[in-house]
This record gives structure tokens, sequence and C-alpha cells, in this order.
């Protein structure tokens, strides 16, 4: 990382540090919601993971989890502008990471929880919405929902059918698909038509192992009590007969989704497969079965499901507007703004979402989050019609010193010299 | 903050995210001590505080504290070529904060306590170097003995005085002095000679509301039962009477040290007034009553006892030589190597320490504590002959990328528009 603010000579000391400060932590103890003013909290966001699963490595430790949270910063800088500092914890339980969060809180404008286990990742995040007056997320969860109803939505528009119509299956029911599930409900899904699978076969209100551990597992049992309508049984095979689309964030494959059972589906079908790094099914598989748009994690296939074309965003918006929280509704916002940004990029079968290098996705996702947290009263009132260009000058000037610094070699000098 | 890893492109996301992190990740599950080869843990500190003791401002709280520890990052950063990140931690215990650091540890080479009210601060100090694997370091004690010896060691030379004769009033003994008077023993003082007092008045085997607590006060109960062989009873004048030297790290002045005591110190008294903002006799009256070397915590006259002279050098030294702890022969290393650097500079009465503008302070100190760690066995075995060059490169490079940013309206643009 590299300081912010100009430091020309030792003079400048008397007002960074000693006697300077002063003022602006005595101006804080009076009155705490200046440290947002005064300080650089409100651009200041923490990932926070214990390292119980991550990417498609498992439980491998906090020091193990460090690369991926330092990529993740580097993304919220670059997309984003948004400062983020990786903190990998030591921590033996849910309750744990909840205390150290919490005391963690008055340095940070805003919490990202990242490859946490389930169940212990719903059961973190609902105690530190409820205790803290700074926004969370987890993006294994919200992100990754937000980016596939985006991607599903435009899927949708192209085969000509209705999202509250749709017949969709889940394939897993992990962090994110329960979240794609909240999100879609709330975007009009109809939850009597959709279908969710783990690993035992599909979820209905007979699944006596889930219904006997209702209180760990209650967001897998209001799942078994909401969907599946028609009482579907057995595996993916008996899921995707005649499903319009099915949504996978699972187990990697290959072979996770048979090409037969997409060969089952109704007309035009929709395949995400979105476990990292190999996919449900291969992409040239679920075209050969009869696909007509199939979206995966990964960047050298078409239609990446990539959180990273929202967080960056979305913490922009919601730091532009000092938001207090990140409702549903705002994560609808960013998903909006991500369909939408694709559909006037042009939509087709392999750009149902669009590329990561346009800095303008970013800023389009900021304004729409914004302008809802204010809209909600999530954040103080103010005109939010200047939003999508902050965001733009700020995401801007964030890549313009990086260009300069790698430019004269400062960058990689410094990364190489360890 | 800005990353140090170049991104020209969203390709490069392939290398510094998914799916080019997962190998960094996979190889330290398998070997959690590559963290320090693979990660920036290496080069990164956190500083720590609960803002129980700001500065000369209180229990401020950790909101407040921010700009203080913001301020100290960026000095990490600007002088030691060293990455900071502030945690002001919401922390109810000494105990709490130990749990919520070694929590931490994992994404971090090293931990900066500061600002953390006595006695809590030693409690906190002990528990976590036992505990961590990492260097841990509380500079209000440490820091500020390493500097406060430095420059005692100069101020003796130049009266033609050694410290093992000396006669050494300490007003204050707080978490600054505490830690002066053992880095002085270390360094060859004789505790006899040294005479301590609280705001109570001078320490000595007979104060009985120290002996009540001495377990909860077994530092002053030890500095009690070692120095003031005379049994000097009263305040800072009886203590003063006839002394060579005062460090007083105590409360604000003016009025604390009155002039008059000054004037029945013994022949060319060495005045060191180092509380903030106000120290606690101006050094005007200091030297009108009789003084020969004064020095204050402030930038504003000569003689400035400064942390920020020690603890970037330090780092960016126990850092390039991958310590795992800071012995107290690495401050005296660090001691050694400031003085000497003022010495090498030429010493006159106004100028006991380097200025901190020299980059080279920092280098010089870096190798001297590197050295001396891989000499302890505190370091894995290596050549230390390269340490100076290495570490004046590495602040080099962030000063010129610091001013590249500079020079480009990065910095500034950026910070006026939080």
């Amino acid at each position: 990382m590299m300081a912010k603010c100009p430091m020309r000579s030792p003079a400048d000391l008397a007002v960074w540090y000693t006697p300077g400060v002063a003022a602006a932590s005595r101006a804080i103890a009076a009155e705490p919601a200046l440290s947002c003013e005064l300080t650089n909290r409100a651009n200041t966001v923490a990932i926070i993971s214990d390292g119980s699963r991550v990417l498609g490595l498992g439980d491998i430790g906090p020091e193990a989890a460090m690369p991926v949270m330092e990529g993740k910063a580097l993304l919220f800088k670059q997309y984003g502008g948004v400062d983020a500092v990786p903190l990998c914890l030591d921590a033996a339980s849910g309750e744990e990471i909840v205390a150290i969060v919490e005391a963690l809180a008055p340095s940070f404008g805003g919490i990202n929880l990242e490859d946490i286990s389930t169940p212990k990742c719903f059961r973190v995040l609902e105690a530190l919405k409820k205790s803290l007056s700074i926004p969370v997320w987890h993006d294994d969860q919200q992100g990754s929902a937000t980016v596939a109803l985006a991607g599903l939505v435009n899927a949708l528009e192209l085969v000509g059918k209705r999202l509250d119509e749709a017949r969709i299956v889940l394939v897993g029911i992990g962090a994110a698909n329960m979240a794609v599930y909240r999100l879609m409900k709330a975007e009009g899904a109809e939850p009597g038509a959709i279908v969710a699978l783990d690993s035992k076969g599909t979820l209905h209100s007979g699944r006596r192992d889930i219904a006997d551990a209702r209180e760990a597992l209650r967001e897998k049992w209001q799942v078994c009590s909401e969907t599946n309508r028609q009482g579907v049984t057995g595996g993916i095979a008996e899921a995707l007969k005649g499903a319009d689309a099915c949504l996978a964030f699972s187990t990697p494959g290959p072979g996770i989704i048979p090409p037969e059972t997409v060969a089952s589906m109704a007309d035009e079908p929709i395949i995400f497969a979105c476990a990292n790094p190999v996919p449900e099914i291969w992409p040239e598989e679920a075209l050969a079965a009869g696909a007509r748009i199939v979206a995966t994690g990964r960047s050298d296939f078409p239609n990446q499901v990539n959180n990273s074309l929202v967080f960056p965003g979305l913490f922009r918006g919601v730091f532009d507007v000092r938001a207090r929280a990140i409702s549903e509704r705002m994560a609808l916002a960013a998903a909006h703004a991500l369909a939408g940004h694709a559909r006037q990029a042009g939509l087709s079968d392999q750009a149902i979402l669009p590329p990561m290098e346009r800095i303008e996705v970013a800023a389009d996702i900021a304004a729409a989050v914004g302008a809802e947290a204010v809209a909600e009263g999530l954040a103080p009132p103010q005109d939010t019609a200047g939003l999508y260009g902050k965001a733009l000058r700020r995401i801007e000037m964030t890549r313009r010193a990086a260009s300069l610094l790698d430019e004269n070699g400062c960058l990689s000098a410094d990364f190489e010299a360890p």
C-alpha cells in the first residue's frame, strides 16, 4: 500500500501526526460520527475471512486464505477506488468472528465477509447486521446472488421467458444459491416453481434429515417449505426435467451435471455452471446437449458470473452516500444496473453480462446503489444526481495513480523486493 | 492506500485473483510459514490501540484514536517503507485486546501496540510476546525508551559524565519511563542511583500504597525495590537535588518541573521534558535556571525525543531479516545506531539526536537491528552485510513513489475527495 496524502517534508508531520492530529482526535472524541469526515474510515472496508471455505480449496486456514483476500483488496481499489484491508482471522467459531469484527468496527466504514463456511456464515452475517451501524456484506452470498440474478434476467430476456413463470433449478444450496434464492424471490420469481438440491437430492418438505435439524439448518428448512410445489424427489436428473434454467454453485466438475439431463430441460435451456475452478459441466458439453445460454465462473469462457462485477461498485456507492446498511433492494438495484449495462452494450448469448474492464460498470452500480440507499432512508438525505460522475472520477484517479507508479517502475520494484 | 502490484488489464486478474491465487493458497495451506514469501504479510505491521491513552488526550476511545494511528501508519511507510494498518479496537479489557490480536496475527508480520493505558499495556505486551511467533512492540514503552536512551547517551558524552555513575531522576513512571528504566539498566546505569517519581512522590521500598498492590503494580514495585539507594522521600524538589539528569515523561506542563529545582541539580544538568503537547518545563526556563542540555517531545525546539526516529527503521530491520521477536538487545542496537548517527553528524547541545528527514537514520537502525536479530538467533542465519543498502533502497523507492503521485496531483486529489 501507499499513503494517499502528500508528505513533502518533516514539517508535514506536524499536520499528519502530532500535534496536528490532536485536533482531529478531540473532535471525534466529542462526536464519534466525525470519524467518517476526519479519517479514511468512510472509504475503508475490512475483508474478513477465517479461511474455513476458500475458493474450491476448503478449510485451509487464515494464513492460506490471505492471497485470496489480498487479490480481493486489489480489486476493491482498482475497480472501485475503495481502500480494503485483508484480515484473516484465527477464529474457532462464528461467535468469535462476530466478537472480533465488532471490536474492529470503529476502524472501518464497512465489512466484507469472505470464504466462511456454511451455516456459520449465515449466523455471522445476521449477527453483525444486527449489532453494527456500518454496512456488512457477505460476498459469497450476496455478491454471487447479485451477479447471478443480473445474468439470469438477461438470459431470460434473450430466450423470451418471464422470471415469474420460469422453472428454475438450484444445484447446491450453500452460501451462494441460498442468496440467489432469496434475491430471485425478491425480484418476483415463483418459489413453488423452484427446485433446490443439496448433495442428498432435491429439497422438499419430506426431507427428514433437514427437518430434524431445522434450528441449525433454518435457511435450508425454509427452502424445503417454500419451494418444489410439485414435490419432485430424486437428484439432478429428476429436477432438471422440463426446467427453464439451472443455476449451479456446487462442487467442481466436470460431470456434476450430466449432458443428458441438459437435454431433458425445456426449450432453450439456460445453464449457469459456477463451480471453480472447473464448472459442473463444461460449456461445450452443455451447448452440445442443447443448452442455449451457458455461463460459468471462469474468465476464459463467455458469460463470466464474477462477483468482481459487483462488489467494487457496490461499496463505492455505499461509501459515496455514507449508507449505514446494505438492503436487499440495494442489491437488487446493483443487479438491475449490471443487467442494464449489458443490455445497453448489446445482449447476445455470449454477452449476458458486461466485461470487467469497463470502468463505467462500477460507476453505474455505485450510482444505483447510492440512490436506492438514499431513497430508503439508509443514508443521509442528499442530491443523488452527481453520484455517477463522482464514482467515475474516483475510480479513474485510482487507475491513473496505479498506471503512473507502474510506468515508473515503482510498483514492480517494490513488489519484487519483499 | 494504493496497491503495490501492477494491474494493467483484466487478464492480470487471473494472476492476482482467481485462478492464480489458488496456487499460493495451496502452498501456504501445506506450509504456513510460506505466507511470508507469498503474501505481503512479512512487510505489514498492525498498529493496535484501544484509544485508552491517546497522546495527551487520555481515554478518548477507538474512533478518536484513529487519526493518530493513521498518522503513525504514514510514518511507517514514508520513513521505513513498512506497510502499516491502523486498527483501533472497541475492547473492554486487556484480555480482550490480547485475544483479538492473537486472532489477527495470521495477517501480519508484526504488531505495534500504541496508546494503551498502564498497567494494562504491560500485561498486553507480556501476553502477546509469549503467545505470538511474530514481533510485538509497544512503541509508547520501548520506542520512547530507545530514543530517550540514545539522547541521554549523547548528552552525557557532551557533559563528560558516565551513565554508570550518573544520578538520574525519572519524573513519571508510566509506560515510557518504565521502559526507559529497564533499557538504562541494560545499558549499564546503576539502579541505586536512579530515583523515580509518580504523582505521589518518590518511589522507595517504604511506599505502602504500591507494596499493598504489588501484584497489579509489579513493575512499579520492582522500581521501588531496586532504585533510590539513598531512600529519598518527598517530591521533585527533593529528588532533583544534586541529580545529573532528569527524564520526564509525565503530565503536560508547564510548571511540573519548577525552575528552582533545576538550579539545585549537579553541574551541567540534562533535562528531558517530554510531555506533549506542553513540556513539563519550557526549554527557555530550564536553560535560564542552569540546564545545559534540554530535550522535549516537540518539533519546534531542538533535541526532539521523537519515537518516529526509531520505529520505522526498527521494523524495516525486523522485516528485512524476518525476525520473530524484538529483544531488549535489538532495542539497544537501535539506540546505539541512532546515537552513533548523531555523533557522526556532529554532536552539540542542540543536536543530541539526528533530524527526522535523514533517510539514512532509518537505514542505519534497520541494519543494526537486523544484524543483532541474526546474531541472537532470533532470525534465520543470513549475510547481514547488505542490510543497510537493502533498507535504503526500499525506503527511497517508497519516497519516490509518493513524490510521483504528489507531483501528478494523484495524492491530494484523492485526499480532497473522501
